[in-house]
Protein backbone atom coordinates (compact mmCIF):
# COMPACT_ATOMS: atom_id res chain seq x y z
CA UNK A 1 0.00 0.00 0.00
CA UNK A 2 3.20 2.35 0.07
CA UNK A 3 3.51 4.91 -2.91
CA UNK A 4 5.07 3.03 -5.25
CA UNK A 5 1.64 0.84 -5.68
CA UNK A 6 -0.41 3.77 -6.53
CA UNK A 7 -1.49 5.44 -9.95
CA UNK A 8 0.63 8.87 -9.65
CA UNK A 9 -1.20 11.60 -8.59
CA UNK A 10 1.04 14.35 -10.28
CA UNK A 11 -0.96 17.08 -11.65
CA UNK A 12 -3.71 16.42 -8.98
CA UNK A 13 -5.66 19.52 -7.99
CA UNK A 14 -8.82 20.95 -6.21
CA UNK A 15 -9.59 20.28 -2.19
CA UNK A 16 -6.95 18.27 0.10
CA UNK A 17 -8.06 17.72 3.73
CA UNK A 18 -4.97 17.30 5.81
CA UNK A 19 -5.72 15.84 9.01
CA UNK A 20 -3.76 17.36 11.26
CA UNK A 21 -1.39 15.58 14.72
CA UNK A 22 0.09 18.06 16.68
CA UNK A 23 3.45 20.41 15.92
CA UNK A 24 4.37 22.58 12.77
CA UNK A 25 4.59 20.07 10.55
CA UNK A 26 1.17 20.21 9.42
CA UNK A 27 1.58 23.14 8.12
CA UNK A 28 4.49 22.25 6.37
CA UNK A 29 2.26 20.05 4.38
CA UNK A 30 -0.05 22.27 3.76
CA UNK A 31 2.02 25.34 2.08
CA UNK A 32 3.53 22.32 -0.04
CA UNK A 33 0.45 21.47 -1.17
CA UNK A 34 -0.79 25.09 -1.68
CA UNK A 35 2.43 25.47 -4.12
CA UNK A 36 1.47 22.36 -5.79
CA UNK A 37 -2.15 23.82 -6.94
CA UNK A 38 -4.05 22.14 -4.49
CA UNK A 39 -6.72 23.83 -1.92
CA UNK A 40 -5.68 22.43 1.63
CA UNK A 41 -8.61 21.86 4.64
CA UNK A 42 -6.95 21.55 7.78
CA UNK A 43 -8.61 19.45 10.52
CA UNK A 44 -7.65 19.77 13.50
CA UNK A 45 -8.19 17.35 16.57
CA UNK A 46 -9.66 19.30 19.69
CA UNK A 47 -6.55 19.15 22.54
CA UNK A 48 -4.10 17.97 19.87
CA UNK A 49 -3.52 20.18 16.77
CA UNK A 50 -1.88 23.18 17.09
CA UNK A 51 -4.30 26.50 16.75
CA UNK A 52 -2.39 28.27 13.76
CA UNK A 53 -3.76 26.06 11.52
CA UNK A 54 -6.54 28.68 11.37
CA UNK A 55 -4.30 30.24 9.06
CA UNK A 56 -5.99 27.73 6.71
CA UNK A 57 -9.80 26.90 5.91
CA UNK A 58 -10.10 24.29 9.03
CA UNK A 59 -12.41 22.63 10.80
CA UNK A 60 -12.11 21.46 14.67
CA UNK A 61 -13.42 17.71 15.96
CA UNK A 62 -13.25 16.21 18.85
CA UNK A 63 -11.65 12.53 19.09
CA UNK A 64 -14.38 10.16 18.10
CA UNK A 65 -16.83 12.64 16.11
CA UNK A 66 -16.69 10.65 13.00
CA UNK A 67 -19.90 11.90 11.88
CA UNK A 68 -18.66 15.17 11.90
CA UNK A 69 -15.48 15.03 10.07
CA UNK A 70 -17.73 12.98 7.34
CA UNK A 71 -19.89 15.56 6.94
CA UNK A 72 -16.49 18.45 6.82
CA UNK A 73 -15.42 16.38 4.15
CA UNK A 74 -18.69 15.43 2.21
CA UNK A 75 -19.95 19.05 2.44
CA UNK A 76 -16.90 20.42 0.23
CA UNK A 77 -16.75 17.43 -1.93
CA UNK A 78 -13.22 16.52 -0.73
CA UNK A 79 -12.31 12.91 -2.00
CA UNK A 80 -8.43 12.97 -0.91
CA UNK A 81 -7.31 13.40 2.83
CA UNK A 82 -3.70 13.26 4.07
CA UNK A 83 -2.94 12.19 7.67
CA UNK A 84 -0.21 14.52 9.65
CA UNK A 85 1.78 13.15 12.44
CA UNK A 86 1.48 10.30 14.78
CA UNK A 87 -1.56 9.32 15.76
CA UNK A 88 -1.39 8.77 19.50
CA UNK A 89 -4.02 5.29 20.11
CA UNK A 90 -6.80 7.16 22.17
CA UNK A 91 -7.85 5.81 25.75
CA UNK A 92 -11.21 4.49 24.97
CA UNK A 93 -12.44 6.70 27.79
CA UNK A 94 -10.84 9.84 26.10
CA UNK A 95 -13.43 9.14 22.88
CA UNK A 96 -16.59 11.09 22.34
CA UNK A 97 -18.49 8.99 19.61
CA UNK A 98 -21.06 10.81 17.90
CA UNK A 99 -23.56 9.03 15.25
CA UNK A 100 -21.43 8.86 12.91
CA UNK A 101 -18.72 6.80 15.09
CA UNK A 102 -21.57 4.48 16.07
CA UNK A 103 -22.59 3.61 12.94
CA UNK A 104 -18.63 2.79 11.87
CA UNK A 105 -18.75 1.09 15.35
CA UNK A 106 -17.55 -2.42 14.10
CA UNK A 107 -14.58 -0.70 12.45
CA UNK A 108 -13.32 1.64 14.97
CA UNK A 109 -13.66 -1.00 18.03
CA UNK A 110 -10.76 -3.28 15.89
CA UNK A 111 -8.44 -0.15 16.23
CA UNK A 112 -8.29 -0.87 19.78
CA UNK A 113 -6.87 -4.70 19.24
CA UNK A 114 -3.72 -3.95 17.02
CA UNK A 115 -0.02 -2.51 17.01
CA UNK A 116 0.98 0.61 14.97
CA UNK A 117 0.53 -0.36 11.46
CA UNK A 118 -2.79 -2.16 12.85
CA UNK A 119 -3.97 1.10 14.14
CA UNK A 120 -3.36 3.53 11.19
CA UNK A 121 -3.85 0.91 8.79
CA UNK A 122 -7.99 0.41 10.36
CA UNK A 123 -8.08 4.43 10.10
CA UNK A 124 -7.18 4.70 6.75
CA UNK A 125 -9.62 1.53 5.78
CA UNK A 126 -12.53 3.58 7.32
CA UNK A 127 -11.60 7.05 5.49
CA UNK A 128 -11.03 4.73 2.12
CA UNK A 129 -14.50 2.50 2.41
CA UNK A 130 -16.06 5.96 2.45
CA UNK A 131 -14.70 7.08 -0.96
CA UNK A 132 -12.26 9.36 1.02
CA UNK A 133 -8.72 8.62 -0.50
CA UNK A 134 -5.96 8.60 2.07
CA UNK A 135 -3.01 10.24 0.36
CA UNK A 136 0.55 10.29 2.29
CA UNK A 137 2.67 13.62 2.79
CA UNK A 138 5.40 12.11 0.47
CA UNK A 139 2.79 12.27 -2.39
CA UNK A 140 1.57 15.96 -1.71
CA UNK A 141 5.01 17.20 -0.69
CA UNK A 142 7.89 15.21 -1.99
CA UNK A 143 10.49 18.07 -0.95
CA UNK A 144 10.02 17.26 3.06
CA UNK A 145 11.42 13.49 1.81
CA UNK A 146 15.09 12.73 2.65
CA UNK A 147 17.65 13.47 0.03
CA UNK A 148 19.67 10.53 -0.57
CA UNK A 149 23.40 12.20 0.42
CA UNK A 150 24.42 14.99 2.76
CA UNK A 151 21.74 17.67 3.87
CA UNK A 152 23.96 20.29 5.82
CA UNK A 153 27.96 20.61 4.94
CA UNK A 154 29.10 17.91 7.28
CA UNK A 155 29.28 14.16 5.65
CA UNK A 156 29.54 11.02 7.18
CA UNK A 157 33.37 9.20 7.35
CA UNK A 158 33.89 6.03 6.82
CA UNK A 159 33.52 4.68 9.90
CA UNK A 160 30.29 6.56 9.86
CA UNK A 161 29.21 4.46 6.85
CA UNK A 162 30.07 1.02 8.76
CA UNK A 163 27.64 2.06 11.55
CA UNK A 164 25.01 3.22 9.13
CA UNK A 165 24.98 -0.09 7.66
CA UNK A 166 24.79 -2.05 10.74
CA UNK A 167 22.06 0.06 12.11
CA UNK A 168 20.16 -0.20 8.27
CA UNK A 169 20.59 -4.29 8.91
CA UNK A 170 19.59 -4.46 12.32
CA UNK A 171 16.58 -2.31 11.81
CA UNK A 172 15.81 -4.78 8.06
CA UNK A 173 16.31 -7.65 10.49
CA UNK A 174 13.38 -6.12 13.27
CA UNK A 175 11.09 -5.46 10.01
CA UNK A 176 9.09 -8.25 10.55
CA UNK A 177 7.65 -6.83 14.01
CA UNK A 178 5.99 -4.15 14.68
CA UNK A 179 8.33 -2.34 16.72
CA UNK A 180 10.43 0.72 16.38
CA UNK A 181 12.03 2.32 13.81
CA UNK A 182 15.43 3.74 14.51
CA UNK A 183 18.50 2.36 16.83
CA UNK A 184 21.94 4.02 17.23
CA UNK A 185 25.07 2.70 16.24
CA UNK A 186 28.39 3.72 17.91
CA UNK A 187 31.95 2.27 16.83
CA UNK A 188 30.37 -0.62 15.06
CA UNK A 189 28.42 -1.63 18.34
CA UNK A 190 24.33 -1.29 18.47
CA UNK A 191 23.87 0.45 21.79
CA UNK A 192 20.14 1.57 21.63
CA UNK A 193 17.29 0.37 19.40
CA UNK A 194 13.76 1.86 19.76
CA UNK A 195 10.71 0.76 20.42
CA UNK A 196 7.42 2.08 22.04
CA UNK A 197 9.55 4.52 23.22
CA UNK A 198 10.21 6.57 20.35
CA UNK A 199 13.10 8.05 18.97
CA UNK A 200 13.21 11.24 21.52
CA UNK A 201 13.21 9.27 24.82
CA UNK A 202 16.17 6.58 23.10
CA UNK A 203 17.97 9.13 22.08
CA UNK A 204 17.79 10.82 25.71
CA UNK A 205 18.62 7.26 27.05
CA UNK A 206 21.97 7.52 24.58
CA UNK A 207 22.78 10.89 26.16
CA UNK A 208 22.21 9.40 29.81
CA UNK A 209 24.45 6.08 29.38
CA UNK A 210 27.52 8.59 28.13
CA UNK A 211 26.65 10.75 31.40
CA UNK A 212 26.14 7.78 33.55
CA UNK A 213 29.93 6.11 31.94
CA UNK A 214 28.03 3.14 30.90
CA UNK A 215 28.80 4.12 27.26
CA UNK A 216 32.63 5.44 27.22
CA UNK A 217 33.76 7.30 23.85
CA UNK A 218 35.66 9.93 23.79
CA UNK A 219 34.26 13.08 21.98
CA UNK A 220 31.37 12.69 19.24
CA UNK A 221 30.62 8.91 18.49
CA UNK A 222 27.76 6.99 17.00
CA UNK A 223 24.52 7.21 14.56
CA UNK A 224 21.09 7.36 14.68
CA UNK A 225 19.80 5.40 11.80
CA UNK A 226 16.19 5.78 10.73
CA UNK A 227 13.88 3.63 8.25
CA UNK A 228 10.95 2.31 7.85
CA UNK A 229 9.83 -0.90 8.14
CA UNK A 230 9.44 -3.08 5.24
CA UNK A 231 5.08 -3.29 4.43
CA UNK A 232 4.70 -0.26 6.53
CA UNK A 233 1.99 1.66 5.01
CA UNK A 234 4.40 5.41 4.47
CA UNK A 235 0.69 7.40 3.71
CA UNK A 236 0.24 6.78 7.65
CA UNK A 237 3.35 6.17 9.82
CA UNK A 238 6.00 7.54 7.41
CA UNK A 239 9.10 7.90 9.69
CA UNK A 240 9.92 11.42 10.55
CA UNK A 241 13.04 13.86 11.91
CA UNK A 242 13.43 17.28 12.73
CA UNK A 243 14.90 19.95 14.82
CA UNK A 244 13.76 17.42 18.10
CA UNK A 245 15.88 15.38 16.54
CA UNK A 246 19.03 17.01 16.05
CA UNK A 247 18.57 18.65 19.27
CA UNK A 248 18.70 14.99 21.16
CA UNK A 249 21.18 13.59 18.53
CA UNK A 250 23.75 16.44 19.79
CA UNK A 251 23.28 15.68 23.44
CA UNK A 252 23.62 12.38 22.81
CA UNK A 253 26.96 13.68 21.29
CA UNK A 254 26.42 11.60 18.25
CA UNK A 255 28.24 12.18 15.05
CA UNK A 256 25.43 12.23 12.76
CA UNK A 257 21.85 10.83 12.06
CA UNK A 258 21.01 8.28 8.73
CA UNK A 259 17.75 8.25 7.49
CA UNK A 260 16.37 6.23 4.49
CA UNK A 261 16.43 8.53 1.36
CA UNK A 262 13.17 9.20 0.17
CA UNK A 263 11.56 6.97 2.72
CA UNK A 264 11.81 9.00 5.77
CA UNK A 265 10.27 13.12 6.68
CA UNK A 266 12.47 16.10 7.47
CA UNK A 267 10.42 18.56 9.22
CA UNK A 268 11.95 22.08 8.96
CA UNK A 269 14.61 20.93 6.86
CA UNK A 270 16.65 24.30 6.46
CA UNK A 271 17.07 24.42 10.52
CA UNK A 272 18.04 21.27 11.06
CA UNK A 273 20.18 22.01 8.61
CA UNK A 274 21.58 24.79 10.35
CA UNK A 275 21.58 23.18 13.80
CA UNK A 276 22.96 19.82 12.78
CA UNK A 277 26.06 21.69 10.55
CA UNK A 278 26.39 24.28 14.16
CA UNK A 279 27.14 21.27 16.59
CA UNK A 280 29.23 19.46 13.98
CA UNK A 281 26.89 16.73 12.87
CA UNK A 282 26.24 14.91 9.39
CA UNK A 283 22.68 14.34 8.75
CA UNK A 284 21.83 12.17 5.37
CA UNK A 285 20.02 9.92 3.59
CA UNK A 286 21.64 6.68 3.04
CA UNK A 287 19.95 4.03 0.07
CA UNK A 288 18.10 1.10 1.22
CA UNK A 289 18.74 -2.11 -0.54
CA UNK A 290 14.96 -1.95 -1.56
CA UNK A 291 11.64 -0.64 -1.11
CA UNK A 292 9.59 -1.39 2.00
CA UNK A 293 6.79 -3.15 0.91
CA UNK B 1 31.93 -22.38 22.91
CA UNK B 2 29.16 -22.81 24.56
CA UNK B 3 28.44 -26.04 26.91
CA UNK B 4 27.11 -28.82 24.33
CA UNK B 5 30.55 -28.38 21.96
CA UNK B 6 33.08 -28.79 25.45
CA UNK B 7 33.82 -32.22 27.42
CA UNK B 8 31.86 -33.26 30.01
CA UNK B 9 32.96 -31.70 33.16
CA UNK B 10 30.81 -33.96 35.89
CA UNK B 11 32.94 -35.21 38.42
CA UNK B 12 35.87 -32.40 37.73
CA UNK B 13 37.61 -32.06 40.95
CA UNK B 14 40.23 -29.72 42.66
CA UNK B 15 40.58 -26.61 42.87
CA UNK B 16 38.32 -24.22 41.25
CA UNK B 17 39.28 -20.34 40.98
CA UNK B 18 35.89 -17.99 41.15
CA UNK B 19 36.85 -14.25 38.97
CA UNK B 20 34.49 -12.19 40.97
CA UNK B 21 32.13 -9.54 39.32
CA UNK B 22 29.85 -7.40 41.55
CA UNK B 23 26.60 -8.87 43.75
CA UNK B 24 25.78 -11.97 46.08
CA UNK B 25 26.17 -14.15 42.65
CA UNK B 26 29.48 -15.35 42.90
CA UNK B 27 29.27 -16.70 46.50
CA UNK B 28 26.08 -19.06 45.53
CA UNK B 29 28.56 -20.34 42.50
CA UNK B 30 31.06 -21.05 45.42
CA UNK B 31 28.64 -22.43 47.35
CA UNK B 32 27.40 -24.96 44.43
CA UNK B 33 30.93 -25.46 43.84
CA UNK B 34 31.88 -26.64 46.83
CA UNK B 35 28.08 -28.42 46.92
CA UNK B 36 30.34 -30.33 44.09
CA UNK B 37 33.20 -31.18 45.62
CA UNK B 38 35.71 -28.39 44.28
CA UNK B 39 37.46 -26.35 46.59
CA UNK B 40 36.62 -22.78 45.50
CA UNK B 41 39.83 -20.16 45.02
CA UNK B 42 38.01 -16.59 44.68
CA UNK B 43 39.34 -14.04 43.27
CA UNK B 44 38.43 -10.28 44.18
CA UNK B 45 38.76 -7.18 42.00
CA UNK B 46 39.26 -4.57 44.30
CA UNK B 47 36.33 -1.83 43.54
CA UNK B 48 33.73 -3.94 42.38
CA UNK B 49 33.33 -6.90 44.45
CA UNK B 50 31.71 -7.22 47.43
CA UNK B 51 33.60 -7.76 50.41
CA UNK B 52 31.93 -11.52 51.26
CA UNK B 53 34.08 -13.73 49.55
CA UNK B 54 36.74 -13.25 51.77
CA UNK B 55 34.36 -16.07 53.29
CA UNK B 56 36.65 -18.12 51.44
CA UNK B 57 39.68 -18.43 50.17
CA UNK B 58 40.72 -15.27 48.37
CA UNK B 59 42.75 -13.05 46.47
CA UNK B 60 42.69 -9.03 45.67
CA UNK B 61 43.70 -7.74 42.58
CA UNK B 62 43.01 -4.50 41.31
CA UNK B 63 42.07 -4.28 37.20
CA UNK B 64 45.00 -4.73 35.26
CA UNK B 65 47.29 -6.66 38.13
CA UNK B 66 47.27 -9.47 35.39
CA UNK B 67 50.81 -10.88 36.37
CA UNK B 68 49.24 -10.72 40.27
CA UNK B 69 46.05 -13.00 38.95
CA UNK B 70 48.08 -15.82 37.37
CA UNK B 71 50.71 -16.06 39.73
CA UNK B 72 47.42 -16.97 42.34
CA UNK B 73 46.67 -18.97 39.89
CA UNK B 74 49.62 -20.98 39.28
CA UNK B 75 50.64 -21.21 42.90
CA UNK B 76 48.02 -22.85 43.94
CA UNK B 77 48.15 -25.16 40.91
CA UNK B 78 44.88 -23.83 39.79
CA UNK B 79 43.77 -24.96 35.83
CA UNK B 80 39.86 -24.42 36.07
CA UNK B 81 38.60 -20.40 36.27
CA UNK B 82 34.98 -19.56 36.34
CA UNK B 83 33.99 -15.74 35.69
CA UNK B 84 30.82 -14.32 37.04
CA UNK B 85 28.87 -11.64 36.65
CA UNK B 86 29.05 -8.53 33.87
CA UNK B 87 32.60 -7.51 33.33
CA UNK B 88 32.09 -3.62 32.65
CA UNK B 89 34.36 -2.94 29.83
CA UNK B 90 37.07 -0.59 31.76
CA UNK B 91 38.22 2.69 31.04
CA UNK B 92 42.24 2.33 30.18
CA UNK B 93 42.73 5.62 32.38
CA UNK B 94 41.27 3.27 35.29
CA UNK B 95 43.40 0.15 34.79
CA UNK B 96 47.19 -0.61 36.73
CA UNK B 97 49.00 -2.90 34.40
CA UNK B 98 51.34 -4.84 36.48
CA UNK B 99 54.41 -6.52 34.35
CA UNK B 100 52.31 -9.66 33.69
CA UNK B 101 49.46 -7.42 31.79
CA UNK B 102 52.13 -5.66 29.72
CA UNK B 103 53.58 -9.21 28.82
CA UNK B 104 50.13 -9.63 27.20
CA UNK B 105 49.26 -6.09 26.04
CA UNK B 106 49.23 -6.78 22.56
CA UNK B 107 46.01 -9.30 23.57
CA UNK B 108 44.64 -6.98 26.23
CA UNK B 109 44.68 -3.93 24.26
CA UNK B 110 42.81 -5.88 21.29
CA UNK B 111 39.59 -5.85 24.57
CA UNK B 112 39.35 -2.45 24.30
CA UNK B 113 38.49 -2.36 20.48
CA UNK B 114 35.75 -4.93 20.52
CA UNK B 115 31.56 -5.14 21.01
CA UNK B 116 30.57 -6.92 24.43
CA UNK B 117 30.95 -10.68 22.59
CA UNK B 118 34.63 -9.40 21.87
CA UNK B 119 35.44 -8.20 25.03
CA UNK B 120 34.66 -11.85 26.68
CA UNK B 121 36.19 -13.72 24.12
CA UNK B 122 39.31 -11.95 24.39
CA UNK B 123 39.04 -12.15 28.17
CA UNK B 124 38.72 -15.89 27.90
CA UNK B 125 41.48 -16.40 25.28
CA UNK B 126 44.05 -14.84 27.84
CA UNK B 127 43.31 -17.22 30.21
CA UNK B 128 43.37 -20.48 27.87
CA UNK B 129 46.38 -19.18 26.12
CA UNK B 130 48.08 -19.57 29.64
CA UNK B 131 46.69 -23.09 30.60
CA UNK B 132 43.84 -21.46 32.22
CA UNK B 133 40.16 -23.35 31.42
CA UNK B 134 37.43 -21.05 31.80
CA UNK B 135 34.33 -22.58 32.70
CA UNK B 136 30.85 -21.60 32.76
CA UNK B 137 28.75 -21.06 36.00
CA UNK B 138 26.34 -23.14 34.10
CA UNK B 139 28.69 -25.98 34.06
CA UNK B 140 29.68 -25.85 37.75
CA UNK B 141 26.22 -24.86 39.13
CA UNK B 142 23.61 -26.49 36.85
CA UNK B 143 20.92 -25.64 39.13
CA UNK B 144 21.49 -21.72 38.95
CA UNK B 145 20.09 -22.37 35.52
CA UNK B 146 16.46 -21.22 34.77
CA UNK B 147 14.47 -24.74 34.67
CA UNK B 148 11.30 -25.50 32.04
CA UNK B 149 8.46 -24.53 33.16
CA UNK B 150 7.33 -22.18 36.06
CA UNK B 151 9.30 -21.19 38.95
CA UNK B 152 6.85 -20.28 41.63
CA UNK B 153 3.08 -20.62 41.95
CA UNK B 154 1.63 -18.89 38.70
CA UNK B 155 1.92 -19.77 35.55
CA UNK B 156 1.18 -18.43 32.07
CA UNK B 157 -1.94 -17.87 30.24
CA UNK B 158 -2.44 -18.61 26.51
CA UNK B 159 -2.11 -14.37 25.86
CA UNK B 160 1.26 -14.76 27.55
CA UNK B 161 2.58 -17.66 26.02
CA UNK B 162 1.77 -15.41 22.44
CA UNK B 163 3.62 -12.83 24.09
CA UNK B 164 6.48 -15.07 24.85
CA UNK B 165 6.71 -16.42 21.39
CA UNK B 166 6.71 -13.16 19.88
CA UNK B 167 9.89 -11.96 21.96
CA UNK B 168 11.67 -15.28 21.47
CA UNK B 169 11.10 -14.60 17.92
CA UNK B 170 12.59 -11.36 18.15
CA UNK B 171 15.44 -11.80 20.10
CA UNK B 172 16.27 -14.57 17.21
CA UNK B 173 16.47 -11.78 15.31
CA UNK B 174 18.13 -9.66 16.66
CA UNK B 175 20.69 -12.74 17.78
CA UNK B 176 23.10 -12.42 14.45
CA UNK B 177 23.78 -8.82 16.15
CA UNK B 178 26.12 -7.76 19.10
CA UNK B 179 22.91 -5.99 20.98
CA UNK B 180 20.46 -7.03 23.87
CA UNK B 181 19.06 -9.95 25.12
CA UNK B 182 15.84 -8.87 26.27
CA UNK B 183 12.72 -8.00 25.25
CA UNK B 184 9.39 -6.76 26.56
CA UNK B 185 6.56 -7.77 24.94
CA UNK B 186 2.48 -6.80 25.68
CA UNK B 187 -0.28 -7.57 23.59
CA UNK B 188 1.12 -9.35 20.98
CA UNK B 189 3.47 -6.05 20.45
CA UNK B 190 6.82 -4.89 21.44
CA UNK B 191 7.20 -2.15 23.76
CA UNK B 192 11.08 -2.11 24.50
CA UNK B 193 13.94 -3.57 23.34
CA UNK B 194 17.29 -3.75 25.21
CA UNK B 195 20.22 -2.79 23.79
CA UNK B 196 23.37 -1.42 25.57
CA UNK B 197 21.28 0.16 28.56
CA UNK B 198 20.69 -3.70 30.12
CA UNK B 199 17.52 -4.86 31.79
CA UNK B 200 16.74 -3.14 34.54
CA UNK B 201 17.21 0.02 33.03
CA UNK B 202 15.13 -1.00 30.06
CA UNK B 203 12.19 -2.50 32.68
CA UNK B 204 12.37 1.33 33.95
CA UNK B 205 11.73 2.43 30.61
CA UNK B 206 8.32 0.17 30.45
CA UNK B 207 7.68 1.30 33.96
CA UNK B 208 7.63 5.06 32.98
CA UNK B 209 5.58 4.79 29.47
CA UNK B 210 2.82 3.31 31.93
CA UNK B 211 3.18 6.12 34.30
CA UNK B 212 3.57 8.66 31.61
CA UNK B 213 0.41 7.04 29.45
CA UNK B 214 2.57 6.42 26.58
CA UNK B 215 1.96 2.36 27.38
CA UNK B 216 -1.80 2.19 28.21
CA UNK B 217 -2.86 -0.94 29.61
CA UNK B 218 -5.49 -1.96 32.09
CA UNK B 219 -3.85 -3.55 35.18
CA UNK B 220 -0.68 -6.21 34.23
CA UNK B 221 0.31 -6.35 30.88
CA UNK B 222 3.09 -7.81 29.07
CA UNK B 223 6.40 -9.95 29.85
CA UNK B 224 9.98 -9.74 30.04
CA UNK B 225 11.47 -11.99 27.85
CA UNK B 226 15.47 -12.98 28.09
CA UNK B 227 17.83 -15.58 26.09
CA UNK B 228 21.16 -15.70 24.84
CA UNK B 229 22.14 -14.45 21.63
CA UNK B 230 22.87 -17.82 19.02
CA UNK B 231 26.73 -18.42 19.26
CA UNK B 232 26.94 -16.06 22.77
CA UNK B 233 29.89 -17.58 24.74
CA UNK B 234 27.76 -18.48 27.68
CA UNK B 235 30.95 -19.45 29.98
CA UNK B 236 31.67 -15.72 30.32
CA UNK B 237 28.51 -13.88 29.48
CA UNK B 238 25.47 -15.91 30.43
CA UNK B 239 22.07 -13.74 30.88
CA UNK B 240 21.06 -13.55 34.03
CA UNK B 241 17.78 -12.56 36.39
CA UNK B 242 17.39 -12.07 39.70
CA UNK B 243 15.61 -10.51 42.86
CA UNK B 244 16.26 -6.83 41.12
CA UNK B 245 14.75 -8.23 37.40
CA UNK B 246 11.54 -9.36 39.49
CA UNK B 247 11.48 -6.04 41.56
CA UNK B 248 11.78 -4.24 38.10
CA UNK B 249 9.27 -6.13 36.48
CA UNK B 250 7.33 -5.33 39.59
CA UNK B 251 7.10 -1.52 39.04
CA UNK B 252 7.07 -2.24 35.19
CA UNK B 253 3.45 -3.94 35.83
CA UNK B 254 4.12 -6.58 33.68
CA UNK B 255 2.58 -10.11 34.23
CA UNK B 256 5.73 -12.26 34.13
CA UNK B 257 9.10 -13.09 33.35
CA UNK B 258 9.94 -15.80 31.04
CA UNK B 259 13.90 -16.72 30.40
CA UNK B 260 15.10 -19.31 28.01
CA UNK B 261 15.31 -23.13 30.02
CA UNK B 262 19.05 -24.03 31.03
CA UNK B 263 20.20 -21.03 29.14
CA UNK B 264 20.04 -18.05 31.68
CA UNK B 265 20.81 -18.37 35.42
CA UNK B 266 18.50 -17.42 38.05
CA UNK B 267 20.08 -15.55 41.16
CA UNK B 268 18.36 -16.41 44.58
CA UNK B 269 15.92 -18.48 43.15
CA UNK B 270 14.11 -19.03 46.26
CA UNK B 271 13.98 -15.16 46.90
CA UNK B 272 12.72 -14.51 42.88
CA UNK B 273 10.12 -17.46 43.11
CA UNK B 274 8.44 -16.09 46.77
CA UNK B 275 8.56 -12.30 45.35
CA UNK B 276 7.03 -13.12 41.78
CA UNK B 277 4.45 -14.86 43.98
CA UNK B 278 3.87 -11.97 46.38
CA UNK B 279 3.29 -9.79 43.58
CA UNK B 280 1.50 -11.74 41.52
CA UNK B 281 3.41 -12.33 38.49
CA UNK B 282 4.63 -15.64 37.01
CA UNK B 283 8.79 -16.45 36.47
CA UNK B 284 9.23 -19.73 33.79
CA UNK B 285 11.74 -21.13 31.22
CA UNK B 286 10.55 -21.59 28.15
CA UNK B 287 12.14 -24.41 25.74
CA UNK B 288 13.53 -22.76 22.56
CA UNK B 289 14.01 -24.14 19.15
CA UNK B 290 17.09 -24.52 19.24
CA UNK B 291 20.57 -24.26 21.08
CA UNK B 292 23.07 -21.16 20.60
CA UNK B 293 25.77 -21.88 18.57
Amino acid sequence: MSAPDRAPIAGASGPLAILCGAGAFPLEVAHEARRGGRQPFLIGVVGATDAAIEAYPHVWVRMGEVGKLFAALKGRAIAEMVIIGAMARPEFADVRLDWGAVKRAAGLAQLFRRGDNGLLAGIAAIFEREGVRVLGAHEIAPRLLAPAGPLGARVASGEDETDIALGARLLEALSGFDAGQGAVVAGARVVAIEAAEGTDAMLARVAEMRAGGRLRFAGPAGVLVKAPKHGQDLRLDMPAIGPKTIEGAVRAQLRGVAVAAGQVLILERDRCAREADAAGLFVAGFARAGPPG
